[in-house]
């Protein structure tokens, strides 16, 4: 750290959305400084030729992972293509902290990454290493922690609901159903002709069906959650709108179990958390509700059909689901406030 | 019918959305003659004053409902609230036909209406006398008919898809669950806080959580169709857009049923439909394909989850899901070409 | 003509936005036969594959230019990127009528060409020939023509608004100020990062700044009827939205003319045109009255700065700004009805 | 101010968009205790029922005006309709500073406010004393002021581009024309159709023509730059996005003025300022850049015209053209620094 209690901060691959909500998120951090951004296509321009949003800010000229020296920095925010990240971080030094937000650290089984990601997963010895950065249910583990995973967004809006329910036994597992809905900035800042406005404007549509590689994650730690193999329904669906995610999750309870221990559970497990928050009966729940925020809102509710729940959770895919998740993975692997940098409230409308 | 072919149709309620796409379609249609606009808060206006869009239109100015004389007339399309259609249709004269877009003859046991709808069924015995008007599925019932209640925009996108599934026994009825989605013109033209831009836009939320009145009617016509009574989970949500919406069933196959069953049945209960149609695996599915359209795509898969379905249907709601349907009523109950009016190709972007 | 009163249709560049409106419009059309479409890069594809929303048309597939049998044709629509129309019209067999819609034949002078395209014309000869397809001021030249220039969509909603004023010379023309706005249709289907729907969406930008090419063809056409050299500030912005384009012009009266002069020229140029028209005072004005329709829609008002003028044009920029005045051409070529396949009343919401 | 060096705010009219977004950058403030919240219409509520997505603040419960207990304030801020400020604030306890969002002290002569609000003054003698509330051109007048009226949005984009150029006689004050564009946001959370997300949906629409409220304030301060009467072209348009204004100002440069001398007058004024910033030539400018923030970026360019500039300008209404703006004079009237509170850069996308 340096003499003003800042961290010497790196973010690779700064020139996707994620990059530019972490530089956004960080200008409100009192200990994070800004020290290397790295964008390869873009190596050489002022940060505001790529953003010009964030303008106003003092911020280092991109440059290229090579050109970027490591050993000045104290952490480094990786949101790379799946697969780099595990090449850069095996060569880098020790002493760097790293907070991936690519999928490359979150699946514990290799056998899992290379089935969904398509090639050998390129550093196995520190997938061993990485823990799982959902900061709720991994708090201790990630204080500790070296290598850090942020969940997917989508997983994070799922698990969040999901775990504190798989641990109690509250739901019968063979029924789960998600159905999730994400704006288009989840989709990324890369050129897709799905992508363009003029076609995913005035328009609602599936994707990725039965495919998304967010299932196997949601699975993997709901697995874990209930002691037990645990398969889903997932399906992601794109709504015209700029940020933020929402999830609609279907199940029938467990035996025994009522709509009542639902809330009892999701209650205690996030009664003194700073970011998650369960609805009370009757609220209404929405994007616009977390937009720019690092809140998750959850609400719980009986089916008309008997002895089956409906289950809604809603987050910002940039913050809670990645950027701001990151920072508040950053905050707990450097013994800071948890909520350092992210008390920005929603922004609505 | 006028001796120029032409039959002469009221419009009731026709400073809604429904009543203004009736408009505009019946612009297109060779065999309407808009005689009466009826909207008894602006009666007296023109109506290019309350949809300005149809000011190239020569048009009836807007009446109330009392100064309207029935005795010329051949069809009415009613697109009044709730309990009000009811006591008007019960005093027209006779040879007036009336197609109803309401929710007031949608329900066959007037017990389910009036646990839905709070207040008893003011006409029982014409109750008894409506046909459901979904024409692929009541076809020669509708041909027949005087009085037509239009199925709602969700229940024509869901059944359009379930009824051929259930009728061939293929799903396990006890697993289905319906996640809705509607752009807000579904919403109507009324005046309410969560219709306002600024509050739904850049917005994704669930309404209606276990208690939209969609549920009864999607659950009559699968009871119908398998033979038995069905219960479904239905949850609808709001797209930040004007039209259009998207359903998303999920369900477990049947014994002995598979996908491949799904999609040949399907196939055989749509392939002659001048507006319903399965689209091959892989191809994508949204509302923006349907747009403006009397339209109705249906997309069916494998889930990984063994034995479970992915059902997509999507459909314009003020199109084939209101006032598109409402025409195609018509033409069958009038004998016309049943697709008259009605072949505007989606718009797109 | 064939047999069945169709004339046989190429569209060159089908698979842009303007391909894509042409064939929906197409669709309504009694007299023309899609026969041959071409887009090279996607040549061997169903046409659904590149527009979905299309699917339930019967269409030919899509072939490279090469492919085409120009010989059956009677005429063509082009939608190729600028000086590519150039060389293939001029390669055509003499009886296939050419409906150009990019900018090769708008610009009488080719000098003006090439300053603004940054290349010689390719076929100056053709140049002489083309007829600027404005029908409500070209209409008996467009009637003969061979080989017709559609407008750009800029220029058709500020050229109806502007030509009758300054042929009355009604205004100041050293004081004409074009504020336009478009939707991100008006950018194309091309891959670019500032049409993202993240990129675009819940913004609105200026560009082309003191350079937009749209520019020197209003000048040209103002001058024209002016009799005199016209120039205009003209700045384009960009509208988060699909479709439709709004004009804002803001201009000074001529010595001795009035607010009244301009509405009562107005009126008497379009009071029998089918698709322009002048509203009420009072009358709102905007795009969503237009959208997916040919029709123009004008408005005129006297500022509170003395002899300063508001005049506002709203059209779809897919419509009346590109296919549906590209189809309203044809039929002017080929002495079909002017109104043939464009009746559809726009649709609102 | 309190122990904890805190003062304490009430806001009056805390149900309206600006009341909500004081609320939300009210919880960055490190000075700021939020005492009072007033909503005649929804007294006694939570405000978490009003604004669900400020549930995580703890927040007092809403109340009337009638019920609020002055004595213990340190401020207000006034988001009320216009008319009943005035009445309020003459009768409020002397050391109370009053900051208000309405336009009922920003018009200094009674006479005009009389023409354009339609009803005279009812505190006169507050007008005199009350202080415009542009600080970058009021500064020091804020510092010393018990009665601060913040400008209108589009005030606030237009002058903060012409002030310094009328100051410096850039412009021919005969030429200048504004054509100003704004979100949904600056229609209010009241009931109106025309604000419905169906009607102002995919659509672009002029309002106000030639009689907009901000015509007057804005010619009120031009004038005062120029030390001689300044007439304006004002017209307003609609987005369809929730947040952000963009203006458009177009004029021609006063004999002997140039492009030149407009950028270097315009980096003179404002290269010190905090909030304020001139681009750079070929800089995209646009309202997503600028989006949650207290910035105003400015762009200025030389038009093909000669003699005529291009001036662009962009802010968020609800922030630097309302509550961010009201922050940033309370933080002068109070010594705080400036930016205190207002440090939060643009959300993109």
């Amino acid at each position: 750290m340096s003499i003003d209690n800042k961290i010497k901060v790196g973010i690779l691959g700064a020139s996707g959305y994620t990059g530019a909500d972490l530089v956004r998120l960080a200008a409100a951090h009192p200990h994070m400084e800004l020290s290397v951004l790295t964008a390869n296509s873009h190596a050489g321009k002022k940060y505001a030729e790529v953003y010009p949003h964030l303008g106003a800010m003092n911020l280092p000229d991109l440059i290229t992972i090579d050109q970027a020296d490591w050993s000045q920095l104290d952490v480094i925010f990786c949101g790379l293509p799946h697969g780099t990240t595990q090449k850069i971080v095996a060569s880098l030094p020790k002493h760097v902290k790293v907070i991936d937000l690519s999928a490359d650290f979150r699946l514990r089984n290799t056998d899992t990454y290379k089935e969904w990601y398509g090639h050998d997963h390129f550093a196995p010895q520190l997938q061993t290493k990485a823990v799982y950065g959902l900061p709720e249910h991994y708090r201790e583990q990630i204080k500790k922690a070296d290598l850090v995973a942020c969940p997917g967004c989508y997983p994070t809006a799922a698990l969040l609901m999901l775990i504190p329910l798989l641990k109690a036994k509250l739901l019968d597992i063979n029924s789960i159903i998600i159905d999730a809905k994400s704006g288009l900035t989840g989709a990324g800042r890369g050129l897709k002709q799905n992508t363009l406005f003029a076609e995913a404007g005035e328009g609602f549509s599936v994707y990725g069906v039965a495919g998304h590689r967010h299932a196997p994650e949601i699975e993997q730690e709901l697995s874990v959650a209930q002691g037990d193999d645990v398969m889903v329904s997932f399906t992601p669906h794109l709504i015209p709108m700029n940020r933020g995610e929402f999830v609609s999750t279907y199940a029938n309870l467990a035996a025994g179990a009522s709509i009542t221990d639902i809330r009892q559970v999701l209650n205690d497990t996030y009664r003194d958390e700073p970011f998650v928050r369960l609805l009370e009966e009757g609220a209404g729940i929405g994007t616009q509700y977390v937009r720019g925020s690092n809140q998750c809102l959850l609400s719980a509710h009986a089916d008309r059909v008997p002895g089956r729940v409906l289950l809604f959770s809603t987050l910002d895919n940039l913050v809670k689901g990645s950027s701001g998740q990151a920072i508040q993975n950053m905050n707990l692997m450097f013994g800071f406030e948890e909520t350092l940098g992210l008390n920005q409230q929603p922004m609505f409308p």
